[in-house]
């Protein structure tokens, strides 16, 4: 090595720890990733990779911990632009007379776009670099994130009634395959489908989005047990838990991203562990409509790929995944009884790689390891919030703030420089915002 | 009023909103509030103050709501130093093998008087002006806050095994009655006896408690009811559940501040309500310590003063009232199973004038209304994850983070300025813990 010249590498960051997420759990002092052309190509003390690499821009983070970019498993970004319209309320209500409503005056293309936008702004200044999606118009959703260089998953759509976005079973079926087309082999954009739930899609949906899915190779991600009410339903309905109406379907496969699952036995999460189902958490949004508790720790023990989402704004009510690892470490403990479950590595790697895997991309994103995409959050933890320091991991979940998030990169490319936000103007997201308040307000 | 020449006062603080806690639920908008020699003279429209009064010093808070100081009824501040040693431990291990050998190594004046002005630091920049406090050494403790400006009601401890602080029953009461006497006629420091939780004192202390507390008029404030294992415990040793127990020792009054609570019948909530009990409720520290969820919504239902308390940092780990506020509100909706209970209104309000009735201010804070001293902190929420804007007081509870807090005053005094600390010099604070890191580390 020490013959070799320099290698030349787009970017060096020097962070006081490094974070990887896997290996699990470990804390990297004083180390440095090299990347070039958008990937990670090396993890090091940093005196090896000072010797090994000629970096083009250096970044030195002497107070920072970098981290891999948070995943958001589940969100419906474009309601950022409802963030606290009606709060504390029962769910009927809220839906019927509030959510409702002032989407049917403003859902088009132009609230998703600015919905989309203000979104990734929060999330940006929140270290995720990557949302799952699921909303109507996930053409303009799609294609808002790469031009703000975002990465997304795509939620296609699929409900039984007739939206803005399309009128029939056949219609969300054609827009979702042009939808899919538009974006295969994007970078940062891929797809999946999104059944909204049991109770609002057919089986001739669900057995056609059997088929699509194994065809294309996409996740399936779909709500699902959010509530007991939903289960007690659909038991009502076809004699089946929807679960085992899902299994009955054959959507019980590892392409499975179902998201809430707070009503679950314990044969539920087996089937889930045995079949390579991912769960995603919503712990905020699940206490906010008091829908119920997800057994989160006995599904981390039994083996689930776990993720974190923050669902949207509407029922959040914020995108910030820091808070939602704190809550879900800190809520796990309680639903399990044992204030050992559940603990911050966990935390970090559920919004981290298991996201990741959940939406199919745990080759590509969710740690910091040579080969993967150059996505990551630094995070400053010399604030006196953050101090005394004993355990780096556990300061990032148990006290971080968000606002701590001082540099994010996606696909190597910085998009948060010291707090700001690059190529993105501020002024005229938050003016256009307002706009979209006077709108809603008058509704 | 039109004839009077303008009153000079000594500050007036314009805001975009004022939500004064006190009538229940209102925001005011674009009002000032008046203040003269600490305490707060008017409450007017803004057009109106600028008329009526010649401020010696005015402050325009263009984009901010201005809302009672945060009061943390329940922490114990030396222990930030503590802040993430020991994490996702059960609670003995976490008790025996960290906090308590850790505190036997440094526990003493210095590591109080450091730790409390760390979180005094820390509380200044979310916004929190007053805290019941309960730890050792209180004469440290109330020296600290008194030297800093910062409102506090100080513990004086009393528990039945000897400490650094005193060795014995009879010198923990000789301690207490010195520091009350020391702190008497305090403008900002008062005190309460701090027996420590049923299981650790003895009914021979409680009686004297019960006698002095009422002499004094001072609070009590105890933890209990935290576990189910206590309350099965106290049941095999006196036959009694602990606050049967307190009940037949005379404790259950309105001076009572009972922290915890995650284990009540319904005829102890209806007690602690017909007896005037305040109960403190810790969300973060209970779901931390799985120690088990308190009835918040029926304690609210039922008419009981319910304050909120972050704990102390080793169990917590930070000082965020805005966090233990939403915290609060999203898990007693979960725990009710009742998106509408607990609503922010209420939870500003558990946060500000309840907790300063739980520990005998009401009269004097807790809420912005003329004759009150004026503690007061102003929040920005121009910020894009407090935008867009519907309601001043769900936004401030479910989507504000405590570091958009930006200006604070304690009895008229500036302490935080545009986010800066007045009077304290936050390097020297962080150098000093950081040297408390490596000695508590060495351990």
């Amino acid at each position: 090595m020490s013959q070799m010249p320099p290698q030349p590498v787009d970017l060096m960051i020097e962070a006081r720890w490094v974070v990887p997420v896997e290996p699990h759990g470990v804390v990297l002092d004083n180390h440095a990733v090299a990347v070039d052309d958008g990937r990670i190509v090396a993890v090091l003390p940093m005196a090896e990779a000072r010797a090994a690499y000629a970096p083009r821009e250096r970044v030195l983070l002497s107070e920072h911990v970098l981290i891999p970019g948070l995943v958001n498993s589940h969100t419906h970004n474009p309601m950022t632009l409802l963030r606290g319209l009606a709060d504390d309320l029962p769910l009927m209500v809220w839906l019927q007379q509030h959510i409702w409503p002032a989407e049917a005056k403003v859902l088009g293309p132009e609230f998703v776009r600015d919905g989309v936008e203000l979104a990734v702004a929060e999330m940006l200044r929140g270290g995720t670099t990557c949302a799952n999606e699921n909303y109507f118009f996930p053409d303009v959703i799609g294609a808002t994130y790469r031009k703000l260089g975002f990465r997304a998953v795509v939620g296609l759509p699929v409900i039984e009634f007739p939206t803005a976005w399309a009128k029939s079973r056949d219609e969300y079926f054609e827009r979702a395959s042009e939808v899919y087309d538009s974006f295969r082999g994007d970078v940062l954009i891929s797809t999946a489908f999104a059944p909204h739930a049991p109770y609002t899609v057919s089986d001739e949906s669900f057995e056609r989005i059997r088929v699509l899915s194994d065809q294309l190779d996409i996740p399936v991600h779909l709500h699902t047990h959010e509530t007991a009410h939903e289960v007690e339903d659909e038991k009502a309905r076809s004699g089946l838990r929807p679960f085992q109406r899902l299994q009955k379907l054959g959507l019980v496969n590892d392409r499975l991203i179902a998201v809430h699952m707070t009503q679950l036995t314990d044969g539920e999460i087996a089937a889930c562990a045995a079949a390579g189902v991912s769960v995603v958490h919503c712990p905020e949004s699940n206490l906010k409509l008091a829908s119920g508790f997800c057994p989160a720790e006995k599904l981390r023990a039994a083996g689930v790929n776990l993720a974190l989402g923050t669902d949207g704004c509407a029922s959040n009510n914020d995108l910030d995944m820091f808070g939602e690892m704190r809550t879900a470490a800190l809520l796990a403990k309680a639903v399990a009884g044992d204030a050992a479950a559940f603990d911050a590595a966990f935390a970090l790697r559920a919004a981290t790689l298991n996201g990741a895997k959940a939406v199919g991309l745990e080759a590509r994103i969710g740690s910091i390891e040579v080969g993967k995409q150059a996505d990551f959050a630094a995070v400053r933890l010399s604030d006196l919030e953050t101090q005394p320091l004993f355990h780096v991991i556990s300061q990032l979940v148990y006290a971080t703030g968000r606002h701590q998030v001082s540099d994010v990169w996606i696909a190597g490319k910085r998009k948060l420089a010291a707090r700001e936000l690059v190529g993105m103007d501020t002024a005229a997201i938050l003016e256009r915002t307002r706009a979209w308040r006077e709108r809603i307000a008058s509704a």
